[in-house]
């Protein structure tokens, strides 16, 4: 039934983003800016700021503008963070920098931000919630750039904390999530300790499903993972399993080595799989997730509510 | 005295920037947000919002922040601009690609841009005006993003028309002094038709700087550029100057060449000196200041207005 609300949602979400971003003059840009948008993703955010909404009994309709936004930022940060991490491809198509390049991809990021903020500032309710969740979502851009400018530090710090690891996904990930639900919540008028429990539910929620990307990475089937596993090792990403086992001084060998065989990659696997360390990172994130959950206490019960619940789990057990 | 008044504004928007762009952690990045800004410039866009306010009677202090924004917008396109043009210094000092990499002015860039609308979305004033200068700025941004498309567009193509090339630079160029205008008008509350008027009227004078701009390259001694002259011509950039020169036929040889020696590209300034082609741009710039300036003829008279129309003559007559 989750997966049937979310898909209705999510298809809300597409056809207002061919009303909303629809491919103008000069083409080459637009086209450049709707290529991953249009490759679809599961539009978890903009569904779960309608869902949010709906908790406190606010109009998807209203909302639906402001859910268009938030995966347009979605989507200009992997646009942005692609030709960083230098990934050639995304969603099974090339990479934006690939198709076009670096110049297009870096235009085309730039694009989606500002008309996020067009869309975001055209939300038709009161003013003064549209400046608030204006305000919040480029303070979530801004933490979103801190979190991308963490990770890349880690990459040349020889020891990264869990404390680093979780402050840098909280910004790199769960605050786009905590602003979702917060901006669906504001717009529809809810009070504010409302809004803030679906802040919480949203950021740390957000928080597990980054922790548990990083599980997927190294244990779903590659057919599944559309990529060989292990990518994040090869590539010497500080991940909170690869935190947990070199502080226990297990370091795998293939940790950084980018021409490491499938052989070398599964070995590791077993390794941090005794280690614990696989182990650690799906009980945090199953941790975070419960706490995010109790945070909506604050919510009267309603379908809404419980999909949010169902979502949340979701995030943790699903395959890809 | 308009050096003067300029200069009391472009101070206030410094010590703005200090406390509203604060270097915090990651201090790396915020380093990098703040080399650029931090080069001073002449901080014309953000003077102009202020002076825009003055005119209809607005309070410097509400507007300021706004200023600071479009400074912000305006660096932040500087420092993509330059990743993608490979400019390796601006303002005297190292681009932000250069000083750190790639990736780190991706960054340094997408943080001024969502700092820019924190800073906007906390403007003290009616939120129903807020909502607009939010909308105006982000539309602004979008349009930026077309004009420098268009701009690397023209470099691979033979033919570019005059009204092409003012297409882009009202985009590239234009728009941003435009915005700076209306937005300041509209957070004072100022009526439709004045803010209108001031918004076209920093629409055309900022194209009129803009080919200003081209002449000075071509023109100005290199120890006032900070650079050697003729970049444009060696960069193969289609400016005005080249269009009007390339419909008679007349295409230096060193157009396009990046080697070109110091005597090359005197010779081409000499012929394209003779065939009227930068009279042609100096005539048109002259023309767009003429008509923007005009458009404040819906203000009352005032010290600001006044300001303003120096500022206007100011922009095609600056030796550098």
């Amino acid at each position: 039934m989750l997966d049937e609300e979310l898909k209705r949602r999510a298809s809300m979400v597409t056809d207002a983003i061919e009303k909303l971003l629809p491919v103008v003059h000069p083409q080459g840009l637009y086209k450049a800016s709707r290529h991953l948008v249009d490759a679809g993703g599961k539009r978890l955010r903009p569904s779960m700021l309608i869902l949010a909404a709906e908790t406190v009994e606010g109009d998807q309709k209203v909302v639906l503008p402001a859910a268009v936004s938030v995966e347009l930022v979605h989507n200009f940060t992997l646009i942005h963070d692609d030709i960083m991490d230098h990934a050639e491809t995304r969603r099974g198509r090339p990479a934006v920098h690939v198709k076009w390049d670096e110049s297009g991809a870096i235009l085309a990021g730039d694009t989606l931000y500002s008309k996020a903020f067009q869309i975001l500032a055209s939300t038709k309710t009161d003013p003064g919630c549209v400046v608030a969740s204006m305000e919040m979502m480029a303070g979530t851009c801004t933490a979103i750039c801190e979190g991308q400018w963490l990770d890349m530090e880690f990459e040349t710090k020889n020891r990264v904390s869990e404390d680093e690891y979780l402050e840098m996904i909280e910004k790199k990930t769960g605050v786009l999530y905590g602003a979702a639900s917060w901006v669906g919540a504001t717009l529809s008028g809810a009070p504010e300790v409302q809004v803030n429990g679906l802040e919480e539910f949203g950021r740390l929620v957000g928080m597990g499903f980054q922790i548990y990307d990083d599980v997927l990475d190294l244990t779903a089937p590659p057919e599944v993972l559309g990529k060989p596993r292990g990518g994040d090792l090869v590539e010497g990403k500080k991940t909170l399993i690869m935190i947990h086992a070199m502080e226990r001084g297990v370091v795998p060998e293939v940790l950084g080595k980018k021409n490491a065989t499938t052989e070398e990659i599964e070995a590791a696997l077993s390794v941090l799989e005794e280690n614990g360390s696989i182990d650690h990172a799906r009980t945090k994130a199953a941790a975070l997730v419960e706490q995010g959950k109790r945070a909506l206490d604050v919510l009267e019960d309603s379908e809404a509510k419980d999909l949010l619940l169902e979502l949340a789990d979701y995030m943790i057990s699903r395959r890809y």
